[in-house]
């Protein structure tokens, strides 16, 4: 994966990915005593970014491979991203979901015309029911992160932040980004490095699931002990990818962690000053922005919102904090 | 006010307004049964499209004036539009808000650095007030609505919606929009009437409140019985504007009025399909865009979302619709 390929993605992206908004507000400036931009991926396609990594490995297959379908994995918003994604390309997605996923995210993937294939966690491998339909129908299998077309997609973020910050004569920044597998931190990180030398990217992660962060610090593939029992469920991954991490090695000097207070605050603040919706797992960069003052940050940070697919009653408690 | 003011607004808040994004859910087009797209002006600066007026206004005048500052009656979005707009351009500005506004509001418009004076509505005379702080301190009254400069501001959300229709192929639409005094509805309308002949500008209010759609049938300014008691405080005015009425009935065949309960379900959906925060008062139109099938619409229907700014217990009954 490389810049070439980024620049490769934003063309087939074009027309069909929303270049979205970079936000800001003087009252949140003023609150964390720094400038903050944010860019709203949660106004993406399906309410994420990975709507645009879907795309780009969608449309970067040979014609005759396509027209065989896609098959993923995913109990969220890369499901959404796929599905929608195969139906703009007029073919079919298989979806394998955890039968516990939430409702929601199940009925979305399927709005967008998936077929969504249920398996039970405790009692089934999700691994083998894979291979079977992926054997018996011949799909494409795409994975949520560790792809280079993904994570080509994922860095059309980047040149967007480059263009935009550029914009507001922003020529020296950190960028925080929501981490769990790392697609979207390495290719933002590879494509500001070559867009915005001057900016630097360190991925972002909820407190306990911080293995991006330990990974980055120890030079080698960390693990989280757990796996769930956090709010922050979009970006929970057991470890960095094979192909996500050297490349976070490279452009990334240290990451992030924060609390799940800090999380449901910069959800609120987000609401009240930014008008966006973020679902946990996307606002721990905005939650790192605002409120760590021990990590050496730019005076500018921008950071990316990476999604907004937040059931009803967390959206409430994150409120509640107002 | 005509078309080229709005030109001429345009080029002056040119890298101060958003250019907010136009936005929409496949999901939200299969609920209604047509396509739909969400012009997102609760992103603009101080979360409303009145901003745009408020700087169209001030920057309009001469140096000279400008100088001695600025005077608002308001007790919500036009204050802080206003303030905003006057900081950025080094001026003061007095706004006399009622002392039951909102706190939040009366915070927000301090924070952006205007002065705020209060007054009783029970016992006070606003216009006397105003009078008598105008002329010892010869400060520029701007009204919310009835001012071509504000209306040309307004306008410039017109002209932005024509373009980026244009960019998804849209040639005829219904235009809904989100209506008070009619400075954005008729700002909107003069602007399409060039810009898009074939779309058709709508005012959206809610039921009881409909003096617009009133006074659109009967050809002259009608009034509300009641000013109080609704959800949708930002748009409840007492009449259609003096200069506002007179371009309504030239561009707008009708106006539409929705319930609250319709209300609540397009804020709740804007949230869950769209991602973003949508007051009351801004979510009218989006609420016909959906829920009206006997207004004759176009196939494509643009509702604007004209403000965001909502107390959390407001929005969290929006909520609990889902």
């Amino acid at each position: 994966m490389n810049y070439e390929m980024i620049k490769a993605a934003q063309s087939r992206l074009a027309g069909h990915a929303r270049v979205t908004p970079l936000l800001s507000s003087p009252m949140l400036n003023d609150m964390a005593g720094r400038q903050i931009f944010v860019k709203a991926e949660c106004l993406q396609h399906t309410g994420s970014f990975k709507y645009r990594g879907a795309y780009s490995a969608i449309s970067a297959l040979s014609d005759q491979d396509r027209t065989k379908g896609i098959l993923a994995f995913s109990s969220g918003n890369h499901a959404q991203g796929i599905a929608l994604a195969a139906k703009e390309h007029g073919i079919n997605a298989v979806i394998i979901m955890p039968q516990d996923a939430p409702v929601i995210k199940i009925n979305n993937t399927k709005s967008y015309g998936a077929e969504v294939v249920l398996y039970d966690r405790a009692t089934q491998d999700r691994d083998a029911i894979g291979d079977q339909i992926s054997q018996e129908r011949g799909l494409n299998l795409i994975k949520p992160f560790d792809d280079p077309q993904v994570i080509a997609g994922q860095g059309t973020t980047g040149l967007e932040i480059a263009s935009q910050a550029g914009e507001h004569s922003v020529s020296k920044a950190s960028v925080l980004v929501c981490c769990g597998g790392g697609g979207l931190t390495s290719g933002i990180a590879t494509a500001l490095a070559q867009d915005a030398p001057d900016f630097t990217v360190h991925p972002v992660e909820p407190d306990g699931f911080d293995d991006v962060k330990r990974s980055l610090a120890s030079g080698q593939h960390e693990r989280n002990s757990a796996l769930s029992g956090g709010i922050c469920d979009a970006i929970i991954t057991p470890t960095p990818g094979k192909l996500t991490l050297p490349l976070m090695l490279e452009h990334c000097p240290f990451g992030i962690s924060v609390t799940e207070t800090q999380v449901l605050r910069a959800m609120a603040l987000a609401y009240e000053r930014l008008k966006i919706v973020v679902e946990p797992g996307g606002a721990v960069a905005l939650a790192a922005a605002l409120f760590d003052q021990n990590a050496p940050l730019e005076d500018t940070v921008i950071a990316v919102a990476s999604g907004g697919n937040v059931d009803p009653h967390i959206f409430a408690k994150a409120l509640s904090t107002l």
